[in-house]
């Protein structure tokens, strides 16, 4: 698949990619719309619908390697990470929900359960791994360790410390057997994140949605915005990406075509079957 | 909602479900279009578009009530069997697809492993339920042990016997524990079976979903189609709906518009949230 014009004007696994050295948010426009071809909304619409063809494509293709025997096909794993309201979920509805749901695999981390906190941290996201031939996408993540970990304090310092280099260890371990990590840190702002609360709460069939403790963690802006830096700064062995998502047109547009990116860089072909094509002909044209 | 233009000209829950007494499948016609509101394939593909609308609707509010403090939410349990080719894949991608994935549970259920060979032939399928609030949906189910079971005599004759009224039994208990189970059976002819499975020998693109085993199946069709008639017949527990299958454009407009049909009587409301909106709404504005 060659470019298209709805493909970023440059990558953005470029374009969105944390370099090395310290990571500074604030100086990141959570309202900036990187490589995006075109003008805004109506646009990004478009293009994302026009993004789902080849998605589906590539999706199927990574898929069909799993079904054939042969060595253990490769799988993708989504690692979506933000602030409340920055639309982990819109992301997961909207582009995610391009691919054929087969071929997926959510899984949504909330507060560890008494069996997870007995278990290492990355007990429970090991048993979420996407098998091969899928694509995984982490709702939150093994992040959520050195980020509400570190800003609540759930454990001690130096054990929170030690993490960040076992995630780094655990991805290389990813890497090395065959799953391609994507990880996306979606960015807002605060100004954005309490219009999308009060959004909600003057919507009577969004208050589900509306969670009392969102606004305990949005006391600790600050914090968080420390914490994720720190995450993105020390956890490198996969690069993170940081989307900005004030618009909500960008952020989904955005975490389609990184995903298409990665998929097209796979080089996946179609795998062959292990038949003599003539001779099934044969038995179905004689059935 | 009320009635639309892409709606079934009467309710696909009346006109494909099947009725009390003898099942003849060679009475159904596997090209028929039952309430089908268009003329072809562009009308379906416009009208499954539009459904998507009113699906998407429907699963949020199923979700929702998952989401607040009470008594366990309902959930949906749809049900896909039918021969090789007959579109069970295709159902997922294109109809079940138009629809959030966060709300999707799907499980394929496959020749069982040692593990579920050794337990009761509805113990693999307890175990893969949809959770409260979810659309769960069974490629291929517990009916595969009246199916394959009863062709290939993988079980004593009484014993495969018995199995309709523990089937039977099975679906109760769901029913009365707030699942609503939607049965499908995608009815194709013999002919069509032939063309799909020609086409998939003929694309190498497409050899990794042909299975020679499938011929093997093929060449048992009569007492598949009995074994289809009985298991339709006998566990009426919960209604089954035969699905004509040999055009896919509307296989997939019916299976979604069933589908939607089931949400929307169940009479789904927003859940209310358990806070206060004033204090919440001050509590953000000071944040």
């Amino acid at each position: 698949m060659g470019k298209k014009s709805h493909h970023a004007t440059r990558p953005l696994s470029e374009l969105l990619r944390v370099g090395p050295g310290p990571v500074r948010l604030a100086d990141r426009d959570p309202a900036a719309t990187p490589g995006f071809p075109g003008k805004g909304k109506d646009d990004a619409d478009r293009f994302t619908g026009a993004a789902a063809v080849d998605l589906s494509d590539l999706q199927e293709r990574l898929y069909a390697n799993s079904k054939v025997d042969g060595p253990p096909a490769p799988s993708v794993l989504v690692v979506l990470q933000g602030m409340d309201t920055s639309g982990k979920g819109g992301v997961i509805r909207h582009a995610i929900g391009l691919v054929d749901p087969q071929g997926v695999q959510i899984k949504a981390f909330k507060v560890p359960t008494e069996e997870e906190r007995a278990h290492h941290f990355l007990w429970r996201v090991r048993n979420a791994l996407p098998r091969p031939g899928m694509i995984g996408i982490f709702d939150r993540s093994h992040y959520e360790d050195v980020l509400v970990g570190k800003v609540d304090q759930l454990a001690p310092p130096d054990e929170i410390a030690g993490r960040y280099g076992e995630i780094n260890a655990f991805e290389r371990e990813l890497a090395d057997s065959g799953t391609v990590v994507v990880k996306c840190m979606l960015h807002i702002s605060a100004d954005e994140q309490r219009r999308r609360l009060l959004e909600r709460l003057d919507n009577p069939e969004k208050h589900w949605k509306y969670n009392p403790g969102d606004v305990d963690a949005r006391l600790k802006w600050d914090a968080y915005q420390a914490a994720y830096e720190a995450a993105l700064e020390l956890c490198d062995a996969e690069p993170w990406h940081v989307v900005p998502s004030d618009h909500k047109w960008y952020r989904n547009w955005a975490v389609a075509e990184l995903l298409r990116e990665k998929l097209s860089a796979m080089g996946l072909d179609w795998p062959k079957g292990d038949f003599d094509a003539a001779v099934e002909r044969a038995r179905v044209e004689a059935s």
